[in-house]
Order: C-alpha cells, then sequence, then structure tokens
C-alpha cells in the first residue's frame, strides 16, 4: 500500500547544503565549472544517492547524466525532469543545482511513499549549462536536441589550455557504474525547475512562475586591432589604440542599447587586451558582448547597430574591428499544455501561480526543440544570480519542489502500488 | 702604442643580433622581462664577454649589473655609460639593449685601440627599466640613486605569482662569479644611449638627440567595483556593472585629455575583470593608466581630471571607484654641462644632433638625482617602440656609438697608453 507522495523538506534543503559544499567558494558561493573535478564530485555524489535508491544511472557522449525511476510500464517515452549541476566560476547555490536536486527529491518522495508511476521518471543532470569554462553554454542539452554533436566542441579550449574533448573523456570515465548511451532514448516531455534569476516574482510575492517563452541570445566576440607603441612618446595623432576603440564602442552601447528599449539586455563580460603592458598601448582588445531581446526581429536589429558601432568606433582609433557570433540561441516558446499542467498542478497544490517570460536561457530551451518542454522558476533575493551572493529561501525551494511532484505524478500518470 | 680608439660596426651589429636572439618572439621582436630566465641569460652572455676581455663585473642588491674597465686613476669615481637589457613582453630589439650594448662596445673600442682614460669607465644594465613583469619601472636606477631600497619592491607580484625577492635572488646567483658591492660608488656622471620612441628626429633626419629633460609621469591604478549579476534577466535600473562604469571613463578621458592639450598622453594599457564570464555582469574592473605631461602643473591637473572622470562614471552605473597611485615620476632636467658635452662631441665628429625633451621616463631621470646625467637619443622607424616591429637603421646604431664614443674619451680623459 503507498501513501500520497510528500516532499521531505529537511531532506531537501540538506542536500541542497551537501551539493553547496562542493566547489564551495569562501563568500559561500560555488565554483563548480562544468567538466571540472568539483563537477565529476558532484555527478558521483548525485550517482551514488541514486544507486542507494536502486535507480539506474545513465551518461551519454556529452556527459549528460540521467538517473531513471522505473515505470510500471518500462517501454513507455519516460517524463524528463532536472537542470544542471555546473555553475559559474562565482556562482551561486541554486542556479542549476535547486532543479536538479528537487527533481531527485521527487524520485525519493515517489520511493519512499511506495508510489508507482505509469512512466518511468528520469532525472536529467544536463553538462555545461554555464559555458564558463567551455563556451557555448546548454553544450549538453544541445547536443541531447540534436542541434549538434559533441564532437563539434572537441577542440573548444579552457582559458587553462585544456581541450573540451580532454575533459568530457575524464568526466565519462569518472562514473564508470555509469551505463552508457549512445542514442537518445524518446520523452514524453522535459520539465525544469530554475531560480528565476530577475525580481519579477519577488516584487510581486508569487512564489511560483509558469514559464511561457525564453528570450532570445546572441554571443557577439569583438576584437579591435590596432597598434603597439610607447605611451609616452606617441602623440594623438599617431595612436592606433585598440583599448581606446573598445571604450569608445562599449560606452556608446552601454549608453544606447537598454536605454532605447527596456527589454534590451547588453552585457560585456568579458575583455582581454593584448600586450598588456602599463607603458603600452593596447595592439589587440577582445570582448564578448551578451546581447538579448525577446523578439528576434529586434534581436537582429540591435545586432547590427552593434556591428556598426564598433565599426565607427575602430575608424575613429586607426583600429580594424572583426565581430564573431559566438552563439546565436533563438528565443522559444514553451508548450502550452505543458504550461497549462503547470498552473493545474499550483492550483490543485493552492500554490500561487503566475505566467513569464524567461530572460535567461536555460537547457529547456533546447530539449523544447525535441520534445513537448516547460520551465517552473521560484523566486530568488533581489533577483541576483551569477553570483555567491543567490539566495533562494527555503519555504521556496519547498514550494517548488511539492509544485514539481505534483505536476510528476500528473504526466507520469498516478499508479498505486495497490493498483500494480 | 695606441691607435684612435673606433666602434667597430659589424662587431656591435653582431652583439645586438646575439641579444636579440635570447628572448627572441616568431614576430622579430623580444620577450626578455626583467629577471626572467632570459633576462639572466643576456646578464650572463654580456658577463662573460667583459671577463673575456679582463674587465670586472659587479652586481648590487637590486642586480643592477656593472663592467668596468679601470682608468689610468683607478680611485677617480668612473664615468657610468649603459642602459638595461630587460623588454617588453612583446618588445622590440633595441629598446635598453642598443645603449647597453653600444656602452660595452665603447669599452672594446677603447681596449682595442689600447686607449687608456683617465677614470675608469663602466657600463651599466640597469635592472627592470620596463616594469612590466613587476610594477613599477626603473627599479634598478631609483635603488641606485637611493630613491627606495630595493626590498621596498620584495612583495610586488608578477602576473605568475612570483614574488620579486625571489627572482631577484635568483637573478643574482645566476651570476655567482660576479662581485657584490654592497654600497654605491661614487660616479663623475651617467650617460644613457637609447632609442627616442618618437617620431622627432626621424622625420627631420637629424641622427642624434641631446636629451635636456624627460617629461613626468604617473601610474594610476583605477578599480570599479559593482555588483556580479545575470546578464539575461537583469534590467538596467538593477545594474552596477563595473565594466560598463570603466568603459564609460576610459571613453571619456580618451576623447577628452590629449584632445585638450596635445602635450598630454594618456593610456589604459592594462584592464582585468572578475568575474570574467560571459553571462554575468562584471562585479569588478581594474585598470591602469599611463598619464604623462612635461609640466609638473599640468599633470597634477591632469590626475585630478582622472579622478573625477572616474567618480563620475562610477556613480552613473552604480560602481564604488577605487583609485591608487603606482608611480609618481617627477620631470626632470638633465645636466647643461653634459648636454652641451654631447654637442661637442657630435660636433667633432660631424654628426648632426638637435636638443630635444624624451616622452619616455628612462633610468638616467633617476640617476640624474644623485649625480649629473644625460641622454642621447638615435631615430627609431616610425617612431615604433614597445612592439616586435621596432626598428632602427643600421648607420643610426653606427653614429649613437660613435658618439658616445667620443663623449666617453672627452668625459673620461684621454690618456694614450705612451701617456701612461
Amino acid at each position: 500500500m503507498s501513501r500520497p507522495a510528500a516532499v521531505d523538506g529537511a531532506r531537501l534543503l540538506r542536500s541542497l547544503a551537501d551539493f553547496a559544499a562542493i566547489g564551495a567558494t569562501p563568500a559561500g558561493g560555488v565554483n563548480r565549472q562544468a567538466l571540472s573535478i568539483e563537477d565529476r564530485r558532484a555527478r558521483r555524489l548525485l550517482a551514488e544517492r541514486a544507486w542507494g535508491r536502486g535507480f539506474s544511472v545513465f551518461q551519454d557522449e556529452a556527459a549528460n547524466l540521467f538517473i531513471r525511476r522505473e515505470g510500471v510500464h518500462v517501454d513507455l517515452p519516460p517524463l524528463l525532469i532536472g537542470s544542471h549541476l555546473d555553475s559559474q566560476p562565482t556562482g551561486g547555490r541554486f542556479d542549476g543545482a535547486l532543479g536538479t536536486l528537487s527533481a531527485f527529491e521527487v524520485l525519493e518522495a515517489l520511493d519512499d511513499a511506495g508510489v508507482s508511476t505509469a512512466r518511468p521518471v528520469e532525472v536529467v543532470a544536463f553538462t555545461n549549462e554555464e559555458g564558463s569554462r567551455y563556451a557555448p553554454g546548454c553544450m549538453g542539452s544541445m547536443a541531447f536536441a540534436g542541434v549538434h554533436a559533441v564532437s563539434a566542441w572537441h577542440e573548444v579550449m579552457a582559458p587553462d589550455g585544456t581541450r573540451l574533448e580532454e575533459d568530457l573523456a575524464a568526466t565519462l570515465k569518472a562514473l564508470p557504474e555509469a551505463v552508457m548511451r549512445h542514442a537518445r532514448p524518446d520523452i514524453l516531455a522535459f520539465i525544469e525547475l530554475h531560480i528565476e534569476q530577475g525580481p519579477v516574482l519577488e516584487r510581486e510575492t508569487v512564489p511560483i512562475g509558469a514559464v511561457t517563452a525564453v528570450q532570445g541570445t546572441k554571443w557577439l566576440e569583438v576584437t579591435f586591432t590596432g597598434q603597439a607603441a610607447h605611451a609616452g612618446t606617441t602623440p594623438r595623432e599617431f595612436r592606433k589604440d585598440a583599448m581606446a576603440a573598445a571604450a569608445n564602442a562599449i560606452a556608446e552601447l552601454q549608453a544606447t542599447v537598454m536605454a532605447a528599449d527596456p527589454q534590451s539586455r547588453l552585457t560585456v563580460g568579458r575583455l582581454t587586451l593584448q600586450p598588456g603592458s602599463v607603458n603600452v598601448i593596447p595592439e589587440q582588445v577582445t570582448f564578448t558582448i551578451d546581447l538579448r531581446h525577446p523578439d528576434g526581429a529586434a534581436l537582429a536589429v540591435l545586432e547590427a547597430l552593434v556591428r556598426k558601432t564598433c565599426a565607427i568606433a575602430g575608424e575613429r582609433w586607426g583600429c580594424t574591428a572583426a565581430i564573431g557570433l559566438l552563439l546565436d540561441m533563438a528565443s522559444g516558446v514553451f508548450d502550452s499544455t505543458l504550461v497549462d499542467a503547470i498552473e493545474t498542478a499550483c492550483r490543485s497544490r493552492k500554490i500561487a501561480c503566475r505566467r513569464m517570460t524567461s530572460g535567461a536561457f536555460h537547457d529547456a530551451l533546447f530539449v523544447n526543440r525535441i520534445a513537448p518542454s516547460a520551465m517552473l522558476f521560484v523566486p530568488c533575493r533581489n533577483g541576483v544570480s551569477h553570483n555567491e551572493a543567490e539566495f533562494v529561501e527555503d519555504r521556496h525551494v519547498l514550494l517548488g519542489a511539492e509544485a514539481l511532484l505534483e505536476l510528476t505524478l500528473n504526466l507520469a500518470g498516478r499508479r498505486t502500488a495497490s493498483e500494480n
């Protein structure tokens, strides 16, 4: 006989703390970048907990990690729930981990209550969602969705010179007991729980967001090339200062893009210069631009503006400007039936919920290309994330897991033990 | 009997090539940063050539390297000639090396001709003039001039985390045969030959510049601190973007400072940001400003303008701005008798010469505080230096060495072997 399945709140909070300890930073955040030693430790911890429950553990060629609880009908496509385990270099404890560990809590809650589901339920931790050590982000979910074979990124290099292929092989090897999956299984749907990473839910004191769409993102890489020369002797008219060109372009874009359209987002998150000496005019400056807009056409206009602004700044300082596109994620609209199902699940558990779009991209954006997908958001303090200060209140952690459990039962099909 | 001393042009050009091979870069430049393995190899090569001639070799606690050819009157303060052997990370073959190797050529020329000088003549290679691996520059000459004890910089760290004290000890140890000097000997005067690193001599087709003064230099380090947050979800009004503040300040300063006063020089040569992820708003950006002006009061006004501009940019982006002064080199005026002596030497060798001020600082600026000092400049192509493309024509190399030889004879006192 089974009892009603219920989230074990204390266990879930403990689990969050256990994983936050892997790659913990002195300031209370997490540095657990994709395919690092820390990432491998987190993957092993989750796999060992799964084996302890008798669940099956799988990996695929992109090192995506799957934990499967069998359903009554083993041949039916499983419901997939989860998120990712990798973090930013100075990331928080919740981005990715919350969705993955809440999904695992759902499996444990079902198990504790002796509840069978009609369909199998699988928890997934996608590889390298953040893209901080190896760009671009969402490699694991892109490979899963067949956007690219993971081999397309084998030559991508980490800042320390390691090739992705090496770290990928080492990560897979670090979990030799897991079963290798060479083909993607069909799935019923994918549900990803995540922190909002924005201020909306907190401001409106609504604990759950039902995400209807994800805005589009482009990552551009701009390189200005001028001429290195002596800082003290070179008059203005002889300068081809790549840093002056870069500062001019960035300042101009920062002053105009977001002011003209409050839905736009523009961020320069990385910048390197050569040769990097106090008294040498920089010969070359390379920086990234993260550009977002919910509307695809508006995003294309912004990209054109970036290109034009950089060309003008380069000309002003006698530098050439080269612009590459590192990442181009079209905006995506989630499955409306699933969004409805999120609202229904919240209603039946008496949890307030609102529809919203996502400012950040997520693995669900890619899985959505091959199977119906949707996301649940929970609030985070001040909307801050990608930051060691990222924080989610305990009650929101628990409400999120509760909604995910209800939704899982509804989608995977309730079957009590007595019905088996 | 002695012959008239004469520069051996072929030998000097060979010597320049030999030293350019130490730390040679694929693009034809030199990476021989202060106290590096390459710097130590260059120091050893020079010392071995000195011993081969029977000259004496000394080091002091700052690892300044001295090569002494004895004079008739061994107790008279020697004439000091030379420059430095360290380079920028992507530096040229002539900056520093030309002055040091031309000075050594003068000793060899005197030796070959059997010419004795009344006073001893010492060649010096000052440590870390460039300041690229360990800031600030001119450490060796500052220590020599008593501006600071070298121990003041022991804790300075190279970008790879090495402490200066360690590299200094290893550099001294790498030349154990050299005699250690614990006190600075009195010197008669210091003459430094160097490339102009600016366009004046080339444009006017004058082969020698007699340097009357050096403009003042300040190195500032600016740090903007904001808040890391997600690039995709954080609206403009929530952003505390340290990179936006930095770009704003740099663009503003680049647009105004040099345009308002053509004698001003402003360069941002280094910039680092944290955390350095494409999709994270930078929390902290640190950059250097190299600021120069021939007039001390004008330089102080520029510094105040930098501070004000940074404060305004910080405020605009919700960031705090902290500004430190890494280096403060007052402008300096060289000894007029020595400048006259340079003109006289050039005249007697029929070499055209013009007076000029130096846009770059040099070791002579500091030695000038304790003994009469002056400099000779030779032209370099397009005024380009601190660049692998730095180039000096052979004929200018030879004219520079010839002028230095004549000046050395005049200052150290001509004594033929027959007079001994």
